[in-house]
Protein backbone atom coordinates (compact mmCIF):
# COMPACT_ATOMS: atom_id res chain seq x y z
CA UNK A 1 0.00 0.00 0.00
CA UNK A 2 1.22 3.47 -0.83
CA UNK A 3 0.07 6.98 0.45
CA UNK A 4 -0.52 9.68 -2.15
CA UNK A 5 -0.49 13.25 -0.35
CA UNK A 6 -1.75 16.03 -2.32
CA UNK A 7 -1.74 19.53 -1.94
CA UNK A 8 -3.70 21.74 -4.64
CA UNK A 9 -5.33 25.08 -4.35
CA UNK A 10 -8.79 25.16 -3.49
CA UNK A 11 -10.12 25.86 -6.76
CA UNK A 12 -8.98 22.97 -8.34
CA UNK A 13 -9.57 20.82 -4.93
CA UNK A 14 -12.90 19.54 -5.10
CA UNK A 15 -12.80 18.31 -8.74
CA UNK A 16 -9.45 16.77 -8.07
CA UNK A 17 -11.42 14.99 -5.12
CA UNK A 18 -14.45 14.43 -7.03
CA UNK A 19 -12.57 12.58 -9.97
CA UNK A 20 -10.61 10.64 -7.91
CA UNK A 21 -13.63 9.45 -5.96
CA UNK A 22 -14.84 8.62 -9.74
CA UNK A 23 -12.25 6.22 -10.31
CA UNK A 24 -13.05 4.79 -6.99
CA UNK A 25 -10.06 6.28 -4.74
CA UNK A 26 -10.93 6.77 -0.99
CA UNK A 27 -10.03 10.01 -0.32
CA UNK A 28 -10.14 12.22 2.91
CA UNK A 29 -9.73 16.03 3.24
CA UNK A 30 -7.29 17.85 5.29
CA UNK A 31 -8.79 21.26 5.62
CA UNK A 32 -5.10 23.59 5.13
CA UNK A 33 -4.61 27.28 4.87
CA UNK A 34 -1.31 26.43 3.63
CA UNK A 35 0.73 29.34 2.14
CA UNK A 36 2.29 27.02 0.14
CA UNK A 37 1.62 28.61 -2.94
CA UNK A 38 0.60 31.58 -2.22
CA UNK A 39 -3.18 31.04 -2.15
CA UNK A 40 -5.48 28.91 0.06
CA UNK A 41 -4.70 25.15 -0.38
CA UNK A 42 -6.54 22.09 0.17
CA UNK A 43 -4.28 18.74 1.38
CA UNK A 44 -5.82 15.20 -0.28
CA UNK A 45 -4.81 12.21 1.37
CA UNK A 46 -5.28 8.65 -0.41
CA UNK A 47 -4.32 4.98 0.71
CA UNK A 48 -3.82 2.76 -2.25
CA UNK A 49 -2.59 -0.32 -3.54
CA UNK A 50 0.81 0.21 -5.49
CA UNK A 51 -0.07 -0.67 -8.80
CA UNK A 52 -2.65 2.18 -8.99
CA UNK A 53 -0.47 4.79 -7.97
CA UNK A 54 -0.13 6.60 -11.76
CA UNK A 55 -3.68 6.11 -11.93
CA UNK A 56 -4.23 8.29 -9.48
CA UNK A 57 -1.42 10.96 -10.13
CA UNK A 58 -2.68 10.91 -13.49
CA UNK A 59 -6.14 11.87 -12.33
CA UNK A 60 -4.82 14.54 -10.09
CA UNK A 61 -2.86 15.78 -12.90
CA UNK A 62 -6.01 15.96 -15.40
CA UNK A 63 -7.89 18.28 -13.14
CA UNK A 64 -4.98 20.79 -12.11
CA UNK A 65 -2.41 21.16 -14.92
CA UNK A 66 -0.99 24.70 -13.74
CA UNK A 67 -1.70 27.22 -16.64
CA UNK A 68 -2.01 30.31 -17.46
CA UNK A 69 -5.28 32.64 -16.34
CA UNK A 70 -6.02 36.49 -17.57
CA UNK A 71 -6.90 38.75 -14.91
CA UNK A 72 -7.65 42.02 -14.77
CA UNK A 73 -5.22 44.47 -12.78
CA UNK A 74 -5.07 48.13 -12.18
CA UNK A 75 -2.02 50.06 -14.12
CA UNK A 76 -0.79 53.10 -13.74
CA UNK A 77 -1.21 55.53 -17.19
CA UNK A 78 1.51 58.24 -16.60
CA UNK A 79 0.18 60.00 -19.53
CA UNK A 80 -3.63 60.30 -17.97
CA UNK A 81 -2.74 60.98 -14.63
CA UNK A 82 -4.37 57.83 -13.29
CA UNK A 83 -5.25 54.36 -13.28
CA UNK A 84 -6.66 51.49 -15.94
CA UNK A 85 -7.05 48.20 -16.17
CA UNK A 86 -5.32 46.00 -18.18
CA UNK A 87 -5.05 41.93 -18.79
CA UNK A 88 -2.80 40.77 -16.82
CA UNK A 89 -1.19 36.39 -17.43
CA UNK A 90 -0.60 35.10 -14.16
CA UNK A 91 0.27 31.17 -13.59
CA UNK A 92 -2.90 28.92 -11.52
CA UNK A 93 -3.07 25.58 -10.28
CA UNK A 94 -0.95 23.30 -10.41
CA UNK A 95 -0.42 20.17 -7.15
CA UNK A 96 2.10 19.22 -5.26
CA UNK A 97 2.12 15.26 -4.78
CA UNK A 98 4.17 12.72 -2.88
CA UNK A 99 3.89 8.99 -2.13
CA UNK A 100 5.55 7.44 0.57
CA UNK A 101 5.13 3.82 1.67
CA UNK A 102 2.64 2.14 3.85
CA UNK A 103 3.41 -0.59 6.03
CA UNK A 104 0.35 -1.91 7.58
CA UNK A 105 -3.04 -1.24 6.38
CA UNK A 106 -6.23 -2.08 8.69
CA UNK A 107 -10.14 -1.02 8.01
CA UNK A 108 -11.66 -1.85 11.34
CA UNK B 1 8.93 5.16 15.43
CA UNK B 2 6.26 4.55 13.85
CA UNK B 3 3.17 6.79 12.59
CA UNK B 4 -0.14 5.80 12.93
CA UNK B 5 -2.50 7.82 11.18
CA UNK B 6 -6.41 6.77 11.73
CA UNK B 7 -9.09 8.22 9.97
CA UNK B 8 -12.61 7.78 12.41
CA UNK B 9 -15.61 9.48 12.54
CA UNK B 10 -16.71 11.98 14.25
CA UNK B 11 -18.99 10.56 16.75
CA UNK B 12 -16.38 7.59 17.64
CA UNK B 13 -13.25 10.40 17.19
CA UNK B 14 -13.69 11.83 20.79
CA UNK B 15 -14.07 8.84 22.40
CA UNK B 16 -10.89 7.64 20.20
CA UNK B 17 -9.10 10.25 21.19
CA UNK B 18 -9.42 9.90 25.05
CA UNK B 19 -8.86 6.06 25.13
CA UNK B 20 -5.44 6.65 23.35
CA UNK B 21 -4.53 9.29 26.05
CA UNK B 22 -5.45 7.23 28.38
CA UNK B 23 -2.97 4.50 27.47
CA UNK B 24 -0.44 7.11 27.95
CA UNK B 25 -0.45 7.94 23.47
CA UNK B 26 0.61 11.50 22.31
CA UNK B 27 -2.53 12.00 19.78
CA UNK B 28 -2.66 15.07 17.40
CA UNK B 29 -6.10 15.83 15.92
CA UNK B 30 -6.18 17.06 12.19
CA UNK B 31 -9.49 18.63 11.22
CA UNK B 32 -10.56 16.88 8.52
CA UNK B 33 -13.81 17.53 6.45
CA UNK B 34 -13.71 14.36 4.29
CA UNK B 35 -16.01 12.24 2.02
CA UNK B 36 -14.03 8.94 3.11
CA UNK B 37 -16.82 6.93 4.66
CA UNK B 38 -19.73 9.77 3.45
CA UNK B 39 -19.74 11.09 6.62
CA UNK B 40 -17.78 13.62 8.81
CA UNK B 41 -14.47 12.37 9.94
CA UNK B 42 -11.45 13.12 12.00
CA UNK B 43 -7.52 12.02 11.41
CA UNK B 44 -5.90 11.21 14.04
CA UNK B 45 -1.63 10.94 13.83
CA UNK B 46 0.29 9.27 16.70
CA UNK B 47 3.70 8.89 17.07
CA UNK B 48 4.96 5.98 18.90
CA UNK B 49 7.07 2.98 19.19
CA UNK B 50 7.17 0.36 16.81
CA UNK B 51 6.14 -1.98 20.10
CA UNK B 52 3.24 0.10 21.48
CA UNK B 53 1.58 -0.04 17.83
CA UNK B 54 -0.53 -2.76 18.06
CA UNK B 55 -1.68 -1.70 21.44
CA UNK B 56 -2.93 1.94 19.87
CA UNK B 57 -4.75 -0.30 16.94
CA UNK B 58 -6.25 -2.43 19.52
CA UNK B 59 -7.49 0.79 21.88
CA UNK B 60 -8.50 2.55 18.36
CA UNK B 61 -10.88 -0.65 17.65
CA UNK B 62 -12.36 -1.15 20.85
CA UNK B 63 -13.39 2.72 20.34
CA UNK B 64 -15.01 2.45 16.76
CA UNK B 65 -15.97 -1.11 16.20
CA UNK B 66 -18.07 -1.03 12.52
CA UNK B 67 -21.69 -1.71 14.25
CA UNK B 68 -25.35 -1.51 13.49
CA UNK B 69 -27.51 0.75 14.23
CA UNK B 70 -31.16 1.82 14.07
CA UNK B 71 -32.64 4.32 12.39
CA UNK B 72 -35.73 5.66 11.79
CA UNK B 73 -36.52 6.10 8.22
CA UNK B 74 -39.73 7.74 6.73
CA UNK B 75 -41.45 4.40 4.41
CA UNK B 76 -44.02 5.19 1.72
CA UNK B 77 -47.11 3.36 2.73
CA UNK B 78 -49.05 2.01 -0.59
CA UNK B 79 -51.94 1.07 0.93
CA UNK B 80 -52.54 4.43 3.02
CA UNK B 81 -51.25 6.39 0.63
CA UNK B 82 -49.00 8.34 2.84
CA UNK B 83 -45.65 8.16 4.87
CA UNK B 84 -44.97 5.69 7.85
CA UNK B 85 -41.28 5.54 9.75
CA UNK B 86 -39.79 2.46 10.00
CA UNK B 87 -36.49 1.39 12.04
CA UNK B 88 -34.09 0.83 9.70
CA UNK B 89 -30.55 -0.87 9.95
CA UNK B 90 -27.73 1.03 9.06
CA UNK B 91 -23.38 0.74 9.53
CA UNK B 92 -21.42 3.45 11.45
CA UNK B 93 -18.24 3.08 13.00
CA UNK B 94 -15.34 2.06 11.37
CA UNK B 95 -12.39 3.44 10.78
CA UNK B 96 -9.36 3.38 8.05
CA UNK B 97 -5.73 2.90 9.81
CA UNK B 98 -2.29 2.60 8.38
CA UNK B 99 1.02 2.61 9.77
CA UNK B 100 4.06 4.53 8.61
CA UNK B 101 7.85 4.04 9.42
CA UNK B 102 9.44 7.36 11.00
CA UNK B 103 12.80 7.53 10.64
CA UNK B 104 13.85 9.99 12.38
CA UNK B 105 12.18 11.43 15.30
CA UNK B 106 12.66 14.62 18.01
CA UNK B 107 10.88 16.15 20.80
CA UNK B 108 12.12 19.70 21.01
CA UNK C 1 13.40 13.91 -0.07
CA UNK C 2 12.05 13.05 3.27
CA UNK C 3 8.80 14.81 4.55
CA UNK C 4 9.18 16.77 7.69
CA UNK C 5 5.89 16.77 9.94
CA UNK C 6 6.13 19.81 12.93
CA UNK C 7 3.54 20.29 15.88
CA UNK C 8 3.98 23.16 17.17
CA UNK C 9 1.83 25.69 19.34
CA UNK C 10 -0.29 28.52 17.89
CA UNK C 11 1.98 30.59 19.60
CA UNK C 12 5.09 29.73 18.09
CA UNK C 13 3.71 28.40 14.64
CA UNK C 14 3.68 31.81 12.58
CA UNK C 15 6.79 32.28 13.35
CA UNK C 16 8.04 29.15 12.47
CA UNK C 17 6.46 28.97 9.35
CA UNK C 18 7.77 32.65 8.76
CA UNK C 19 11.49 31.32 9.52
CA UNK C 20 11.01 28.17 6.99
CA UNK C 21 10.13 30.36 4.29
CA UNK C 22 12.65 32.67 4.59
CA UNK C 23 15.42 30.02 4.26
CA UNK C 24 13.56 28.91 1.23
CA UNK C 25 11.50 25.58 2.29
CA UNK C 26 7.99 25.35 1.40
CA UNK C 27 5.46 24.84 3.93
CA UNK C 28 1.57 23.54 4.00
CA UNK C 29 -0.20 24.39 7.61
CA UNK C 30 -3.05 21.93 8.43
CA UNK C 31 -5.06 22.91 10.56
CA UNK C 32 -4.62 21.20 13.88
CA UNK C 33 -6.88 21.35 16.82
CA UNK C 34 -4.92 18.92 18.88
CA UNK C 35 -4.91 18.00 22.41
CA UNK C 36 -1.03 16.93 22.16
CA UNK C 37 0.76 20.00 24.22
CA UNK C 38 -2.76 20.56 25.98
CA UNK C 39 -2.90 24.04 23.84
CA UNK C 40 -3.87 24.64 20.41
CA UNK C 41 -1.15 23.37 18.11
CA UNK C 42 -0.19 23.63 14.55
CA UNK C 43 0.95 21.03 12.18
CA UNK C 44 3.20 22.22 9.64
CA UNK C 45 4.51 19.63 6.68
CA UNK C 46 7.70 20.30 4.99
CA UNK C 47 8.93 18.25 2.24
CA UNK C 48 12.42 18.63 1.21
CA UNK C 49 15.41 17.39 -0.01
CA UNK C 50 17.97 14.68 2.54
CA UNK C 51 20.67 16.93 3.18
CA UNK C 52 18.47 20.19 3.78
CA UNK C 53 16.79 17.99 6.71
CA UNK C 54 18.89 19.50 9.65
CA UNK C 55 18.39 22.90 8.16
CA UNK C 56 14.73 22.53 8.59
CA UNK C 57 14.88 21.08 12.03
CA UNK C 58 17.38 23.89 13.17
CA UNK C 59 14.95 26.45 11.65
CA UNK C 60 12.31 25.12 13.69
CA UNK C 61 14.15 24.94 16.89
CA UNK C 62 15.32 28.49 16.75
CA UNK C 63 11.53 29.45 16.56
CA UNK C 64 9.82 27.14 19.47
CA UNK C 65 12.92 26.08 22.38
CA UNK C 66 10.93 24.90 25.61
CA UNK C 67 11.26 27.68 27.95
CA UNK C 68 9.78 28.82 31.12
CA UNK C 69 7.65 31.47 31.05
CA UNK C 70 5.84 33.45 34.30
CA UNK C 71 1.85 33.36 34.44
CA UNK C 72 -0.02 34.97 37.03
CA UNK C 73 -2.15 32.65 38.51
CA UNK C 74 -5.10 32.70 41.66
CA UNK C 75 -3.72 31.10 44.73
CA UNK C 76 -5.97 30.67 48.20
CA UNK C 77 -4.89 32.38 50.49
CA UNK C 78 -6.14 30.23 53.88
CA UNK C 79 -5.02 32.74 56.11
CA UNK C 80 -6.79 35.53 54.15
CA UNK C 81 -10.14 33.34 53.47
CA UNK C 82 -9.83 34.59 49.77
CA UNK C 83 -7.80 34.37 46.68
CA UNK C 84 -4.79 36.37 45.87
CA UNK C 85 -2.73 35.99 42.56
CA UNK C 86 0.90 35.09 42.33
CA UNK C 87 2.94 34.37 39.57
CA UNK C 88 3.93 31.12 38.58
CA UNK C 89 6.35 29.23 35.92
CA UNK C 90 5.13 27.14 33.06
CA UNK C 91 6.52 25.10 30.53
CA UNK C 92 5.66 26.98 26.91
CA UNK C 93 6.96 26.28 23.62
CA UNK C 94 8.44 22.98 22.39
CA UNK C 95 7.48 21.06 19.05
CA UNK C 96 7.35 17.56 17.98
CA UNK C 97 9.13 16.70 15.05
CA UNK C 98 9.33 13.22 12.95
CA UNK C 99 10.89 12.94 9.05
CA UNK C 100 9.86 10.16 6.51
CA UNK C 101 10.67 8.98 3.67
CA UNK C 102 9.22 10.04 0.44
CA UNK C 103 9.56 7.72 -2.61
CA UNK C 104 8.48 9.23 -5.01
CA UNK C 105 7.74 13.65 -5.37
CA UNK C 106 6.28 15.42 -8.47
CA UNK C 107 5.21 19.06 -8.95
CA UNK C 108 2.67 19.13 -11.26
NI1 LIG D 1 -11.81 25.72 -12.40
NI1 LIG E 1 -21.31 6.68 20.38
NI1 LIG F 1 6.24 34.58 21.05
Amino acid sequence: MKLITAIVNDHDGQMVLEALNKEGFAVTKLATTGSFLKVGNMTLIIGTEDDLVQKAIDTIKSQCRRRKQVVITPAYLETAGGYATRPTEVDVGGATVFVQDIERFERI
